[in-house]
Protein backbone atom coordinates (compact mmCIF):
# COMPACT_ATOMS: atom_id res chain seq x y z
CA UNK A 1 0.00 0.00 0.00
CA UNK A 2 1.41 3.45 -1.08
CA UNK A 3 1.25 6.58 1.29
CA UNK A 4 -0.56 9.63 1.11
CA UNK A 5 -0.27 11.93 -1.38
CA UNK A 6 -0.38 15.33 -0.13
CA UNK A 7 -1.67 16.51 -3.40
CA UNK A 8 -4.85 14.32 -4.02
CA UNK A 9 -7.77 16.60 -4.67
CA UNK A 10 -9.71 16.30 -1.20
CA UNK A 11 -6.35 17.25 0.16
CA UNK A 12 -5.99 20.60 -1.86
CA UNK A 13 -9.59 20.81 -0.81
CA UNK A 14 -9.42 20.86 3.08
CA UNK A 15 -6.52 23.18 2.29
CA UNK A 16 -8.55 25.96 0.76
CA UNK A 17 -6.76 25.39 -2.61
CA UNK A 18 -10.12 23.74 -4.30
CA UNK A 19 -13.34 24.78 -3.83
CA UNK A 20 -16.17 22.61 -2.41
CA UNK A 21 -19.97 22.13 -1.54
CA UNK A 22 -19.52 22.25 1.68
CA UNK A 23 -22.49 20.46 4.09
CA UNK A 24 -20.70 20.54 7.52
CA UNK A 25 -17.48 20.56 9.33
CA UNK A 26 -16.72 20.20 12.76
CA UNK A 27 -12.92 20.17 14.41
CA UNK A 28 -11.54 16.75 12.69
CA UNK A 29 -14.31 16.32 9.75
CA UNK A 30 -15.50 18.10 6.70
CA UNK A 31 -18.24 17.20 4.74
CA UNK A 32 -19.33 18.09 0.93
CA UNK A 33 -21.31 17.00 -2.35
CA UNK A 34 -19.71 14.82 -4.62
CA UNK A 35 -19.33 16.48 -8.04
CA UNK A 36 -19.97 13.06 -9.74
CA UNK A 37 -23.45 12.21 -7.87
CA UNK A 38 -24.49 8.66 -8.27
CA UNK A 39 -28.25 10.01 -6.82
CA UNK A 40 -28.84 13.56 -6.42
CA UNK A 41 -27.92 14.36 -2.35
CA UNK A 42 -24.77 12.56 -2.64
CA UNK A 43 -22.44 13.59 -0.14
CA UNK A 44 -18.62 12.54 0.74
CA UNK A 45 -17.49 12.62 4.54
CA UNK A 46 -13.76 12.66 5.24
CA UNK A 47 -11.28 13.41 8.21
CA UNK A 48 -8.94 16.45 8.24
CA UNK A 49 -6.01 14.39 9.41
CA UNK A 50 -4.03 12.96 6.51
CA UNK A 51 -5.23 9.36 6.06
CA UNK A 52 -5.13 6.89 2.85
CA UNK A 53 -7.99 4.53 3.79
CA UNK A 54 -9.52 3.36 6.33
CA UNK A 55 -6.29 1.20 7.73
CA UNK A 56 -4.11 4.34 8.18
CA UNK A 57 -6.64 6.57 9.85
CA UNK A 58 -6.41 7.60 13.32
CA UNK A 59 -8.79 5.89 16.39
CA UNK A 60 -9.76 9.39 16.86
CA UNK A 61 -10.02 10.36 13.27
CA UNK A 62 -12.43 7.64 12.50
CA UNK A 63 -14.54 7.99 15.47
CA UNK A 64 -14.78 11.30 14.62
CA UNK A 65 -15.22 10.73 10.80
CA UNK A 66 -18.48 8.08 11.19
CA UNK A 67 -19.97 10.50 13.77
CA UNK A 68 -20.12 13.05 11.23
CA UNK A 69 -21.54 10.28 8.53
CA UNK A 70 -24.36 9.32 10.88
CA UNK A 71 -25.05 13.15 11.77
CA UNK A 72 -24.77 13.90 7.71
CA UNK A 73 -26.64 10.49 6.99
CA UNK A 74 -29.43 11.55 9.01
CA UNK A 75 -29.56 15.33 7.20
CA UNK A 76 -29.22 13.63 3.58
CA UNK A 77 -32.19 11.01 4.62
CA UNK A 78 -34.21 14.19 5.82
CA UNK A 79 -33.90 16.54 3.34
CA UNK A 80 -33.63 14.32 0.36
CA UNK A 81 -36.90 12.19 1.46
CA UNK A 82 -34.91 9.20 1.20
CA UNK A 83 -35.94 5.73 1.53
CA UNK A 84 -33.09 4.47 2.29
CA UNK A 85 -28.91 5.11 2.64
CA UNK A 86 -26.57 3.56 0.89
CA UNK A 87 -22.94 4.17 2.74
CA UNK A 88 -19.77 3.33 0.85
CA UNK A 89 -16.07 3.33 1.59
CA UNK A 90 -13.21 2.44 -0.82
CA UNK A 91 -10.19 1.47 -0.12
CA UNK A 92 -7.29 1.07 -2.96
CA UNK A 93 -7.71 1.08 -6.18
CA UNK A 94 -8.74 -2.90 -6.52
CA UNK A 95 -11.62 -1.88 -3.53
CA UNK A 96 -12.69 0.48 -5.95
CA UNK A 97 -10.86 3.79 -4.91
CA UNK A 98 -10.21 7.27 -6.93
CA UNK A 99 -8.99 9.86 -4.51
CA UNK A 100 -6.57 8.39 -1.89
CA UNK A 101 -7.75 10.44 1.07
CA UNK A 102 -10.18 8.16 3.08
CA UNK A 103 -13.92 9.37 2.41
CA UNK A 104 -17.30 7.88 3.20
CA UNK A 105 -19.81 8.12 0.03
CA UNK A 106 -23.39 9.16 1.53
CA UNK A 107 -25.91 7.88 -1.27
CA UNK A 108 -29.73 8.63 -0.73
CA UNK A 109 -32.09 5.69 -2.26
CA UNK A 110 -35.60 5.80 -3.18
CA UNK A 111 -37.10 2.47 -3.35
CA UNK A 112 -37.33 1.18 -6.96
CA UNK A 113 -34.73 3.75 -7.82
CA UNK A 114 -30.62 2.64 -9.45
CA UNK A 115 -28.37 4.29 -8.00
CA UNK A 116 -26.78 5.98 -11.20
CA UNK A 117 -23.28 4.23 -12.73
CA UNK A 118 -20.07 5.92 -12.59
CA UNK A 119 -20.25 7.50 -15.89
CA UNK A 120 -17.75 10.48 -14.45
CA UNK A 121 -20.62 12.90 -15.60
CA UNK A 122 -20.49 16.29 -13.39
CA UNK A 123 -23.51 17.42 -12.16
CA UNK A 124 -24.44 21.29 -12.47
CA UNK A 125 -22.65 23.70 -10.12
CA UNK A 126 -26.03 25.54 -9.38
CA UNK A 127 -27.40 22.39 -8.12
CA UNK A 128 -24.70 20.98 -6.44
CA UNK A 129 -24.68 24.46 -4.36
CA UNK A 130 -28.92 24.48 -3.75
CA UNK A 131 -28.59 20.60 -2.58
CA UNK A 132 -25.61 21.33 0.13
CA UNK A 133 -27.67 24.04 1.36
CA UNK A 134 -30.69 22.23 1.97
CA UNK A 135 -28.77 19.66 3.31
CA UNK A 136 -26.52 21.76 5.61
CA UNK A 137 -30.00 23.45 7.02
CA UNK A 138 -31.13 19.88 7.82
CA UNK A 139 -28.22 19.13 10.52
CA UNK A 140 -28.81 18.62 13.46
CA UNK B 1 -38.65 3.97 8.91
CA UNK B 2 -39.83 0.93 11.12
CA UNK B 3 -38.41 -0.09 14.33
CA UNK B 4 -35.79 -3.01 15.45
CA UNK B 5 -37.20 -6.56 15.19
CA UNK B 6 -35.80 -9.01 17.92
CA UNK B 7 -36.22 -11.73 15.67
CA UNK B 8 -34.57 -10.92 13.18
CA UNK B 9 -30.93 -12.96 11.50
CA UNK B 10 -28.46 -11.22 13.46
CA UNK B 11 -30.27 -10.44 16.79
CA UNK B 12 -30.49 -14.76 16.54
CA UNK B 13 -26.81 -14.87 16.31
CA UNK B 14 -25.84 -12.30 18.78
CA UNK B 15 -28.26 -14.50 21.21
CA UNK B 16 -26.95 -18.16 19.96
CA UNK B 17 -30.12 -19.04 18.79
CA UNK B 18 -28.08 -19.28 15.19
CA UNK B 19 -24.63 -20.29 14.17
CA UNK B 20 -22.27 -18.19 13.16
CA UNK B 21 -18.71 -18.04 11.82
CA UNK B 22 -17.46 -16.02 14.60
CA UNK B 23 -14.09 -14.27 13.29
CA UNK B 24 -13.56 -11.32 15.92
CA UNK B 25 -15.95 -10.12 19.05
CA UNK B 26 -15.45 -7.60 22.23
CA UNK B 27 -17.87 -6.22 24.50
CA UNK B 28 -19.64 -3.93 22.07
CA UNK B 29 -19.69 -6.18 18.69
CA UNK B 30 -19.10 -8.88 16.61
CA UNK B 31 -17.62 -9.74 13.40
CA UNK B 32 -18.44 -13.15 11.17
CA UNK B 33 -18.38 -14.56 7.41
CA UNK B 34 -21.37 -13.09 5.68
CA UNK B 35 -22.52 -16.67 4.41
CA UNK B 36 -23.52 -15.33 0.74
CA UNK B 37 -19.75 -14.02 -0.09
CA UNK B 38 -19.32 -11.12 -2.44
CA UNK B 39 -15.74 -12.80 -2.69
CA UNK B 40 -13.88 -15.19 -0.49
CA UNK B 41 -13.06 -13.40 2.81
CA UNK B 42 -16.60 -11.18 3.15
CA UNK B 43 -16.76 -10.76 6.52
CA UNK B 44 -20.08 -8.44 8.33
CA UNK B 45 -18.82 -6.49 11.78
CA UNK B 46 -22.00 -5.65 13.63
CA UNK B 47 -22.74 -4.08 16.88
CA UNK B 48 -24.48 -6.30 19.60
CA UNK B 49 -26.71 -3.14 21.08
CA UNK B 50 -29.93 -3.37 18.87
CA UNK B 51 -29.72 -0.88 15.90
CA UNK B 52 -31.74 -1.02 12.81
CA UNK B 53 -29.71 1.25 11.23
CA UNK B 54 -26.72 3.69 11.32
CA UNK B 55 -29.55 6.36 11.80
CA UNK B 56 -30.58 4.90 15.11
CA UNK B 57 -27.07 3.52 16.71
CA UNK B 58 -26.08 4.78 19.77
CA UNK B 59 -23.10 6.96 19.54
CA UNK B 60 -20.81 4.45 21.57
CA UNK B 61 -21.70 1.69 19.94
CA UNK B 62 -21.13 3.10 16.61
CA UNK B 63 -17.67 3.94 18.14
CA UNK B 64 -16.99 0.77 18.84
CA UNK B 65 -18.12 -1.10 15.42
CA UNK B 66 -15.88 1.35 13.17
CA UNK B 67 -13.73 0.45 15.46
CA UNK B 68 -13.62 -3.22 15.10
CA UNK B 69 -14.33 -2.79 11.19
CA UNK B 70 -11.13 -1.33 10.69
CA UNK B 71 -9.78 -4.08 13.09
CA UNK B 72 -11.28 -6.54 11.56
CA UNK B 73 -10.41 -4.96 7.77
CA UNK B 74 -6.53 -5.20 8.76
CA UNK B 75 -6.93 -8.83 9.46
CA UNK B 76 -9.19 -9.41 5.91
CA UNK B 77 -6.69 -7.73 4.15
CA UNK B 78 -3.35 -9.52 5.61
CA UNK B 79 -5.07 -13.21 5.97
CA UNK B 80 -6.41 -12.67 1.98
CA UNK B 81 -3.32 -11.13 0.45
CA UNK B 82 -6.21 -8.88 -0.67
CA UNK B 83 -5.42 -5.75 -3.06
CA UNK B 84 -7.95 -3.53 -1.57
CA UNK B 85 -11.38 -3.85 0.61
CA UNK B 86 -14.70 -2.21 -0.75
CA UNK B 87 -16.73 -1.53 2.53
CA UNK B 88 -20.83 -1.17 2.41
CA UNK B 89 -22.99 -0.45 4.83
CA UNK B 90 -26.75 -0.49 3.47
CA UNK B 91 -29.77 1.33 5.61
CA UNK B 92 -33.76 0.49 4.43
CA UNK B 93 -34.52 -1.61 1.50
CA UNK B 94 -34.45 1.22 -0.61
CA UNK B 95 -30.60 1.62 0.59
CA UNK B 96 -29.71 -2.47 -0.31
CA UNK B 97 -30.64 -3.55 3.55
CA UNK B 98 -31.73 -7.22 4.00
CA UNK B 99 -30.90 -7.88 7.27
CA UNK B 100 -32.84 -4.91 9.95
CA UNK B 101 -29.66 -5.02 11.89
CA UNK B 102 -26.92 -2.33 11.18
CA UNK B 103 -23.86 -4.75 9.78
CA UNK B 104 -20.80 -3.76 7.56
CA UNK B 105 -19.76 -5.25 4.91
CA UNK B 106 -16.23 -5.91 4.86
CA UNK B 107 -14.98 -7.41 0.99
CA UNK B 108 -11.69 -7.99 0.18
CA UNK B 109 -10.47 -6.87 -3.52
CA UNK B 110 -8.21 -8.32 -5.92
CA UNK B 111 -7.40 -5.61 -8.77
CA UNK B 112 -9.20 -6.54 -11.80
CA UNK B 113 -11.72 -9.21 -10.32
CA UNK B 114 -15.45 -8.13 -10.02
CA UNK B 115 -17.46 -8.69 -6.80
CA UNK B 116 -19.30 -11.67 -7.33
CA UNK B 117 -23.39 -10.92 -7.93
CA UNK B 118 -25.88 -10.83 -5.04
CA UNK B 119 -27.31 -14.46 -5.98
CA UNK B 120 -28.28 -15.52 -3.09
CA UNK B 121 -26.09 -18.59 -2.84
CA UNK B 122 -24.40 -19.90 -0.21
CA UNK B 123 -20.92 -20.62 0.14
CA UNK B 124 -20.08 -23.92 2.10
CA UNK B 125 -19.75 -24.35 5.73
CA UNK B 126 -16.31 -25.78 5.37
CA UNK B 127 -14.78 -23.12 3.40
CA UNK B 128 -16.32 -20.57 5.84
CA UNK B 129 -15.08 -22.06 8.90
CA UNK B 130 -11.64 -22.51 7.39
CA UNK B 131 -11.48 -18.48 6.18
CA UNK B 132 -12.85 -17.35 10.06
CA UNK B 133 -9.98 -19.33 11.79
CA UNK B 134 -7.59 -17.96 8.93
CA UNK B 135 -8.78 -14.48 9.20
CA UNK B 136 -9.40 -14.09 13.15
CA UNK B 137 -5.78 -15.27 13.29
CA UNK B 138 -4.86 -12.15 11.33
CA UNK B 139 -6.48 -9.72 14.11
CA UNK B 140 -4.17 -8.05 16.02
Amino acid sequence: MAGYDPDNVFAKILRGDLPCHRVYQDERTLAFMDIMPRADGHVLVIPKEPARTILDVSPEGLAATIASVQRVARAVKAAMGADGLTIQQFNESAGGQVVFHLHFHIIPRMEGVAMRPHSGAMAPNDRLAELAQTISRAII
